[in-house]
């Protein structure tokens, strides 16, 4: 079985990485991610964003060297979900940033080169992050910092085989038309790749397991195995005594080798949602955003509810820069996306929800089933949150995890995935609908159709 | 040979229609335009801007209510070509119109049902249309005229094949983030069509032929029919004695199978390209655009260059309805698309450009190898142009096509593909690549990746 769209000869060399979940490169990932936590010092404060050295707040937030990015204003009209017409502060920034891992077999098995990472506004902050997320900015060195370690693998892949590389939503409600490009570059057996401080190669299984812990995988890390498939090798001998302690229905729901009619159903069915609901997204001065207070403190809604934007000061040694200041966005707290499967057919099937989300590049993508406390919930629940209170014997998935880090502030969102019976029949509104996992990755390698959410999801479905 | 991309049994069938240059369906297309054409009255007249009735000019120009589209102001800022910032009016217009084609074997050979269609912008105004080509605004009839005929075959798609549905990008100079959907759906043999009076069957072998007389066949029909793929099927013995009158380079180019590898290095490289330049486009008031003049008749550079917005008054029987003024755009005259091309391995390849325009949902797509008096244009020449003036053997084809006659106004630009001698090596700048028709098909059909001007092109190489 030879799958061109991954690059591996056989997709079934990533299930068998996935199935692998101890190895001699990495005895204990806990261990070693507890040592690279303690080495990395470093102080995270909250402060007046009129206080960061550099940028300045007015009709936007911008650093005085016009890099990094900045906080605008946006005026929002839609016809999708209970409000016709908002206002909010939003991060922009139209650079693109290379978030790449490096993967390569070690004694027949995928090993993925992840580094131990603080971000400061995780509040877990040292997680295991990518093998490089840069940015423009960050490689060009406008910080002035150190060179990024590994960047040229990404950036000449003259030498080397490019699994993946497919440019990927950011979160459609803090981002304006924000993308980044999400790589997994392939380093031959026999080459060697020095290993620095603190990095160290996981496989699958074990990164697996660190996802069902919770808080110890970053988002970009998380966006970019979502691009990975991991479909069933009937003639891979070495995995066929292991099945066991692999669930069979995640395996099948990624081995449906989705037909092409299924395809074109599902992208007519997605220009269907994308006709019918209309967005309008203008950029407006901070100062003119109604219902908001631009302080000297923070950006923030007049009745506290919401997202602020705040200043933030970070002292660390595990960072490109020592020191360094900059604004972030604070989400309301405790979100939860909640993703429902069903089995059908001895597959697993996930309801998505095609959603409007302010900063899509093209309005609307693939969601989560359920967002609860989103900032702009209706009153009214929305469809199929009725599942958050489902029998804890139908959950297959509960982990908290963090946003980025690098922007947001305790962005910590509890990711949930319910399976529930076979016999429940559920009558779907008109943006929903079930796919497998197989579907899912093609529509994932279709560049934005499935946003940021629903791969963080699909994930922890490794 | 199954292509379950186009929806075709086999890719063949289209080969056989574009091979088709005669049908008793239609036994002379010229007649029928020129009938229809003439059965057509109405009149055209560019009016002051400020006299359309239900339109005002200001800060946008807008329409009383808020339908259509809106005229707006944008700033530019962009690292690629010769200008880094200026700025201009452009159409606004978010709703995703449709734009569909019937097909139907008749007597086993697909035809397409065509309509004509007067469209005012035109320099000749009745051209082929596709069967449906409506926004919301049409087909929820805000102009209060008469329903779409054929809209439900494209709405209600349940009872029909769907072989082609994909969002594309319009013009990305003169619409800001515009894209409609490209449609075509199959009528099975054995249903009968009502064909009313301005609408007719051709094969694509007779819209071959209208597209090489020039000004003939709408953008509109153009962009729907560059999704189209015409693989060589060698078991299809009743064309395989034909073939002496189709171009083989052509046909092999569109043959070619081009594998995932090949997808993906491309895919590697337009990130790249996505990765190099900038693009910031901010929508501003048109009173702020620097260098332009906001009059009651137009809005104009005030230097007299480039595109202007003009006020138009139509007077028609074969619209929607009967009367109408709307704004127009007027783009800089005399435009001329160049496509290179050369025959690599028995292959036909075209050289595509990766460029930047603001209106593009991505900011990067891939246009033809040269686009000469764009408004934009530097003193220095761009990179190929003296291909200009290539010998006149080397001319593939040659033809006058129109943009969109229901926004532009007399946006008439010479259709060039030129063909170089094998033994010519050219040196490319990082965002130029040779591609076969086969590729081009498969970005095509992965949205918005190649742009209205390439698409027309690739049309025109039917």
């Amino acid at each position: 079985m030879d799958d061109a769209r991954t690059g591996f000869r056989s997709t079934a060399q990533f299930l068998r990485s996935a199935r692998t979940d101890q190895s001699p490169e990495t005895p204990d990932p806990d261990a070693f991610l507890a040592e690279r936590s303690a080495a990395a010092q470093y102080r995270v404060d909250v402060v007046p964003l009129g206080t960061l050295p550099g940028w300045h707040t007015g009709d936007l937030v911008a650093h005085e060297s016009g890099r990094f990015f900045t906080v605008e204003g946006i005026d929002i009209q839609t016809n999708f979900g209970p409000a016709d017409r908002w206002c909010q502060p939003i991060i922009v920034q139209p650079e693109i940033g290379i978030l790449g891992i490096l993967v390569k077999r070690i004694h027949g098995v995928p090993h993925f080169l992840m580094q131990a990472k603080m971000e400061p506004g995780n509040t877990i902050p040292t997680q295991f992050a990518a093998t490089v997320q840069a940015t423009p900015s960050n490689y060009q060195r406008v910080h002035g910092g150190r060179p990024t370690p590994y960047l040229e693998y990404f950036r000449d892949r003259g030498a080397h085989r490019t699994v993946f590389d497919q440019l990927l939503s950011e979160h459609g409600s803090w981002y304006l038309r924000k993308r980044n490009r999400n790589m997994i570059v392939e380093v031959p057996e026999n080459e060697d790749v020095d290993v620095l401080e603190d990095y160290t190669w996981l496989t699958l299984g074990q990164l697996r397991r660190q996802l069902r812990l919770g808080s110890r995988v970053n988002m970009n890390t998380r966006t970019i195995l979502s691009g990975i498939t991991y479909a069933e090798d009937t003639e891979d001998e070495t995995t066929a005594g292991r099945r066991g302690d692999f669930d069979d229905a995640v395996v099948q729901s990624h081995t449906d080798e989705t037909g092409d009619d299924e395809l074109r159903d599902v992208t007519s069915w997605l220009n269907d949602q994308k006709a019918t609901y209309s967005l309008t997204v203008r950029r407006i001065p901070l100062t003119a955003l109604d219902g908001w207070t631009v302080a000297s403190d923070s950006i923030h809604r007049q009745d506290g509810s919401g997202l602020r934007i705040v200043g933030m000061s970070v002292s660390a040694t595990s960072r490109e820069v020592t020191e360094w200041s900059q604004p972030m966005l604070e989400p309301t707290p405790q979100s939860t996306i909640l993703l429902l499967c069903q089995r059908q057919s001895g597959k697993l099937r996930m309801l998505m929800q095609a959603t409007v989300q302010p900063g899509l590049i093209d309005g609307v993508e693939l969601t989560a089933t359920v967002h609860v406390n989103d900032d702009f919930a209706s009153e009214h629940a929305p469809p199929f949150s009725e599942y958050a209170d489902a029998p804890e014997s139908w959950e297959r998935f509960n982990a908290m995890q963090s946003e980025d880090g690098g922007r947001f502030l305790r962005a910590d969102t509890v990711h949930r995935v319910v399976e529930i019976p076979e016999d429940h029949l559920l009558e779907l509104p008109a943006n929903y609908r079930w796919m497998t996992l197989g579907l899912l990755q093609r529509l994932i390698r279709s560049g934005y159709v499935v946003n940021i959410e629903a791969r963080s999801l699909v994930s922890c479905l490794l």
